[in-house]
């Protein structure tokens, strides 16, 4: 049986996503953070990890970008999931008593809107939406709520005060499964690389340049700050093609003669509805 | 007098930045949130506002890059600022009294290692970094610390428990100056744009392309979500040269042809050191 690495506790959003993607016949093993999701498939302590990269809402979760650039996992795998979020608290407890909302920043931000609307509620950084519902629970707080998913409601036995209080319906997370070693996976249609550029003139326009000459469709580019160099990037981007193609690879060899660094993060098989 | 609204309470990093650009001859107006300073400048109740946009470490404040989607601000200046983070508390606190750490969560994420290296301290996310040394003064609380300035540990009289917690000592903020009205002011170098691309192939080369075929030098390309329109993005990008420029000119009617929107935000002097 497979056994997968998720960030947060049981009924957290990756986990949910690990079971879109593997079916349920898997064993998962919740970790603390992210980082701990890499070390535990770097180390073979788990066949593969699963990691949000973007919402729909919120943009890149930039953190996980930052550890595939120090990391030796590939991405062998692509999943997306619908994400709704619950303002959670104990039974009996109203909204009105509701003094400080818990959840992760992600989910607190995704449910911006709402918040905004009740300007005298402290909100409060957990590590997961999961757990925070637990810590509620356990804790017996009678003026604090969580946010976070139905599953993680209803496995606690908790209150939903509020449903589906996410600022925009279309609230969907990508996630990547990780591996220790490459793969190339059944049906791949898409590869991720990170690159920086050499300093020269027009740098950008020439490395995007290597993907239109090949007829290479580009799906996402984002830039991230490189560590202790100011105002200096990398590159994250993804294109329609595998490592397996050899326009693809000509495109690669081409890009090395540009950037300063690349790294193929891996080839993989989009996300489907 | 000109007054300039910032984020934050006095002795915030965007209070000290304003300071660096107009110098001390200014009033400045405390805001609780960025949406606020933008809302003071279109009401024209500052002469201007100051908002962070992008750090060495963390990357780019994507909230206030949002806020210029929306907005009828234009930007008018730039500045940077070093960010030496430290950690503060009441006087004869020490150390290892320490289990919860507040400070705005940009200021809790630049100085994550630091943070990692204490996993029982919990950080709890506030409005500022200034703000949360008031606080945890105010309350007397003699287990918490504060991330912020030094500035705002010497006017409120507290300790500096630890100096220079970022994780880089690169740790550089910019600055955009917001105004209600279009300027052009002395020494402008630089533009920024925001646009969505028609859905052609090769859409983004394209739209990078109406800058190289006139040596426009790129120096920032951004991609942010389209808030309801899952995995379209909106990029944030900034060139070098003006809108009085007839080749730059030429490239923003170029670009029409390919966006489906486009805005530019304003053409400016870009910060030096």
């Amino acid at each position: 049986m497979n056994k997968i690495a998720f960030q947060g506790t049981h009924y957290a959003f990756s986990e949910i996503a690990a079971r879109k993607y593997f079916g349920d016949n898997i064993e998962t093993h919740p970790c603390r953070q992210f980082t701990d999701v890499f070390k535990s498939v770097e180390n073979k302590n788990s066949h593969y990890g699963i990691i949000p990269v973007e919402n729909s809402t919120t943009g890149s979760v930039y953190q996980n970008l930052d550890l595939m650039l120090d990391s030796s996992v590939t991405v062998v795998g692509e999943v997306q999931l619908r994400i709704e979020q619950h303002l959670i608290a104990n039974p009996d407890v109203k909204l009105e008593d509701i003094t400080v909302v818990y959840s992760h920043p992600q989910a607190l931000q995704q449910c911006g809107n709402f918040l905004a609307s009740f300007p005298d509620i402290e909100t409060i950084a957990s590590y997961d939406t999961a757990g925070s519902v637990t810590h509620i629970r356990n804790e017996k707080m009678l003026h604090a709520a969580a946010i976070a998913s139905r599953q993680a409601a209803e496995d606690n036995k908790m209150q939903i005060l509020k449903e589906e209080i996410e600022d925009n319906p279309q609230n969907y997370t990508r996630f990547h499964i990780i591996a220790s070693t490459t793969q190339m996976p059944e049906g791949a249609n898409k590869t991720s690389i990170i690159f920086s550029m050499k300093n020269i003139p027009g740098a950008l326009f020439k490395s995007l340049s290597v993907f239109a000459l090949r007829d290479i469709d580009l799906l996402k580019i984002e830039s991230r700050p490189m560590r202790g160099k100011r105002w200096k990037y990398l590159f994250y981007l993804d294109f329609a093609g595998t490592m397996n193609e050899e326009r693809c690879q000509n495109a690669i060899r081409h890009l090395e003669e540009i950037t300063s660094f690349l790294k193929v993060i891996g080839s993989y098989k989009a996300a489907e509805d």
